[in-house]
């Protein structure tokens, strides 16, 4: 259904054609500081418009806050804020009334709803929805940053263009700040030069071929106290896998070293722990910062596949509502690699996964 | 927290080295026949010891149910049940109250807990807390299989030996009872004669070095029907990613063609659509029969990475409880590749999941 | 928190003299008929400034939908409206940044919150968020009414005149539209005449002398069909009792004969069964609907309990924000009798419950 | 459904007449003192066979913990307990196979669940499923004791004996070690000697008429702090009495002053804040410690109303599976009284609920 957390809530509501979109969040406490500058920047993050090689639909995403802040804090109540849609063009999507594109939701949409849909633009099924995320990661933020906590995302491949584990690993490595710098200065949102080159390549080649591409999202998560994540259902990785994958397009995920550790040893794969101060260090993370669900201290790390933009502008075979096969052509404007917006919503749904076990700590934390 | 899913509930409870584990599930309709062999099957597919590829601890696992059953079939009353724990030599694990082994969970529930924790065996994080699970998937089992509902997991790697994906592709063909029969056969149940040879040296070889292996698990789901899952929160794949995400030494979750979807192009990736009876046909499954969160009827394919076990018989460096390094040899019978007995928790937590996402598809179906 | 329901779930936002108030509700099934003068009736019904006995802060309470319908039919998406708030008059409320009014959560949100709260009318706290649960028991209406499911609740009673049990008996047999209608009729929702009469002389007098009456809704629910109630912690009484008392100034529940069942013998109070077609008759109903905690054919009976509006023109001692006593001087415009527009309060939660106890009991029916 | 709460979570499972009944108790933060002699002190006070007033069903209730504590200390994981059922003699019971017992859930049960049921001794809807609920709130009591909240509750009425209110408020103000007491010691669960000597009779003479009473409970909460409930849909009240309302034979809830304020005057029923120390003091509680839904750290006050006892020795008239009419003619053991038996129900949900709620206000605490 439409609400996600436990603790830390977001419902979010509207579809892409509607009047508007929006979203509550619920849990977040009292006598955190709102600050708009911070929304801001998580839109524009995720903003279509912002170069040539996403989406030409321009929505400023002006967020207009209806409740639970007053005098720049949260007062516990619940968050709600909407924003307007401006740009939709409804009519290059007219022909999708009666029309399945492949690769999208629309065929499982009518069959599950027994018709009764908002077909204009996809409806609730479209990245539009995802702004609502960005403004509930930008709370969160608000409520983990004070104690330490900073997530960043950036694009790690982008159809054959993979950045070396190596690299990424530099990445994750450098300092927060310096990072997300760089990956914002990216058009691909790829904090190396290098590789943001050639994936600003295969992307222009993509689409000069009427076509897209899939791509990768890092994620390094710094500051997470020990503790995080509620064994055995409410695991730390597995609230941060049903979020990722909850994600329009994302089709995989996974923590620290991941698919590779289904082919290594044992004794290549555990982190060898040393005493330092009153915690431990280790020289490796293979696990990805997690052990048994629960933060270790160490960085959280996770990567998360995007499947490339299934509207394209090379004629493709579907069905129609009556079940003929058409030929569809697609229209609209779409991004040609999902993945740089995807940076945006990753980190998003990072913050509002973090908040969320970061309240369910405090609940579950033990009596003194 | 200890319970998964919506409205087919599994709560679980018991420690490894307790006097017993069991669960209750809540939820599961009235009118389910229950077929104690059905238990019984998938408890001897996990069940350790059963070759001497896995660990040689020996339970019998009598499933004692006392809740929510007469005469043969469910009432809708929570159906309990308990395991007792007999073959558990604490003695094995001394030296584990005061130590934390590498890879494992007990410094993060040390930590986590402050102290307060069942260390024998690893308590609540072992893998004798699955067992669980396989009963809980078997009670669904039997509440989805009347509706033609099937899901059949088998070994896809392990190690360095991984089954190519043209040979995957043609277990998920195959028909689900062939292909349970073979990979049941398979002491690393891996379906494929060949390639379970190979994995069977693998772990042989592992084993002999007093090391261990990962693996990856690839599972097929079919005859789920169109409109399974619920977006935008709780859609089918994001409700398996948790799932699997939740199971011990589980790193990596990927549906359809998942990870290798972030290399390909839309033209490539897109599943075309043709008229076929009253629904659709489509020669390839990238997708992995979930489009925009919900099942469009075709197999549902995904795959899970396991990492090594980590308990492993070479001496590996940690720290104890006052912060001091120690060298740890393990002791203890543990699997050299987990993977094995997590195709078993793979099935269940699958079946777990299709039973929930199977009952809220019931509530939120259309007015007639 | 302010998600009410299990699976038709409704989320509330606003305060009351914010920019908007507003709800989403999630869970409703596709292909709902939505009907605006179902929702401006509701509305209508709980709609202060309807007489001179009630507030007088007049708000148009004009909903706007701007999610989850289309053409007329809810669509399966959360359906989401705004009620922008026009006539509040902040300045009347100056007092009560620093102050505490005696009987109202002024106090108890201070000291919650650390002081981080929208003091003005009572910001959440306020009556005001009570016309978001009107909306979405107009939706929930519109889901079950189609089932034969209707919901009469009124005035039994106002300060010192009470309804006799007999009379309150005679309306709940009563066709429901005929009950209505006699209600609506009433300026103080009392479908009798002569109790209506007292009544209104009563709140008339209380308001003269600068103060206010407390009240009791009855309410009765014809044609909910055997089986909704999910026990032993779902129950439908337990469901009622919980969405009642969450209604502001609500004190008091009771089902069936309630208090007056723990003065009586068994022999009095079990209400004998005798065989009618395929089901059952009694001639009484003291359980008043439900037994076990589900429905059982029969009409659902309840009464609650309102306290008197704790707002009153007459000085009252309280404290302010430094701990100083004040004599607080009411301004503002306030019911004198909340229970007036309690009536339309309390049937919306009862349809929102009982369209919750709709869908959890087709998603627990028995298996064919 | 069978569990309770939202972060201290009480599951139930088991039948009247099935090998055992027990629950699992998920949430209880670590490190909390586990005392077996306080879960028999709440054994004993719900146990039957204490007096001749009660039921003669004599089970010794000894209550197995398998899951969730170490060295006699919580966790942190779910405390799971299991009790035996010995004395189950289901010969009695033999008729209600085919039969629906008058006040009973026979006859929902039945219908609910297309005759899949429990039928001996009521199965699931016997009380003997609360017995969970009295072990649940011993271990809800060791989190909240040492925080000094203390729950007292007792019967103030018994069929046509009531105890005066001045006298009530007398024991509501009493110090909760001798209220306890003094309950304990009365056979009927009342501390008032003339009330409990009257209470009696009202029971034998109803036992020798083969009738039943009904009754109600009084409960004081001491020691909350300022600050629990979550508005506006978890309030703390609305919690309580959907937790009331879930227990056996219950049909009413109020709070504070509860129905009498429906018949009161405003200038009556406000609390009036006078400053005290660091916080206020009021002479009244009309409200019953509960603001707005939050604490407001007076005694929290509320009353229970149970109905009689519906199974009695007098015939009754009832239909049987196949509709036809018949006389009832019941055996088995039974409670004249349920109310008595009901003290340590409504003593040990209000631990529960209050256990709940505190959780929540942790993770709803402000930021510092």
């Amino acid at each position: 259904m439409n609400t996600f957390g436990n603790l830390f809530r977001v419902t979010s509501f509207g579809e892409s054609h509607g009047p508007l979109i929006g979203g509550v969040i619920d849990g977040c406490p009292a006598g955190v500081t709102i600050d708009h500058s911070v929304v801001e920047s998580f839109m524009s993050l995720r903003r279509p418009g912002s170069s040539n090689l996403v989406t030409q639909r321009c929505e400023d995403d002006h967020v207009e806050f209806v409740s639970g802040i007053m005098n720049g804090f949260s007062t516990g109540m619940p968050i709600a804020f909407v924003i307007r849609n401006k740009d939709h063009h409804t009519a290059h999507y007219d022909n999708l009334e009666n029309c399945f594109r492949p690769g999208h939701a629309d065929y499982t949409y009518h069959a599950k709803y027994h018709g009764f849909r908002d077909w204009r633009g996809g409806g609730r099924a479209s990245a539009r929805e995802t702004a609502v995320r960005s403004v509930a990661g930008a709370i969160a933020s608000m409520l983990l940053r004070p104690l330490g906590v900073e997530v960043c995302a950036f694009v790690s491949r982008v159809g054959r263009i993979s950045m070396p584990r190596e690299t990424e690993s530099r990445y994750f490595s450098m300092d927060p700040i310096e990072l997300r710098d760089r990956t914002i200065c990216s058009e691909v949102r790829c904090p190396d030069f290098e590789c943001s080159e050639q994936m600003t390549r295969e992307i222009i080649s993509a689409k000069a071929d009427k076509d897209s591409v899939g791509g990768m999202v890092s994620c390094v998560v710094k500051g997470v106290p020990i503790g995080w994540g509620e064994p055995v259902y409410d695991k730390l990785d597995a609230m941060l896998a049903g979020a990722m994958l909850g994600i329009n397009a994302v089709k995989g995920f996974e923590v620290g070293d991941g698919f590779l550790l289904s082919s290594m040893k044992g004794s290549d794969s555990n982190d060898w722990m040393y005493p330092f101060q009153d915690k431990f260090q280790s020289e490796t993370n293979h696990c990805g910062g997690i052990l048994g669900g629960i933060s270790n201290g160490k960085d959280i790390i996770f990567r998360v596949a995007f499947k490339p933009t299934p509207t394209i502008a090379k004629p493709q075979m579907t069905i129609d509502i009556n079940n003929h096969p058409i030929a569809l052509d697609a229209k609209g404007r779409h991004d040609p690699a999902v993945v740089i917006r995807g940076v945006a919503v990753v980190e998003s749904m990072a913050w509002i996964t973090l908040a969320d076990a970061f309240l369910m700590s405090k609940s579950s934390s033990p009596v003194e």
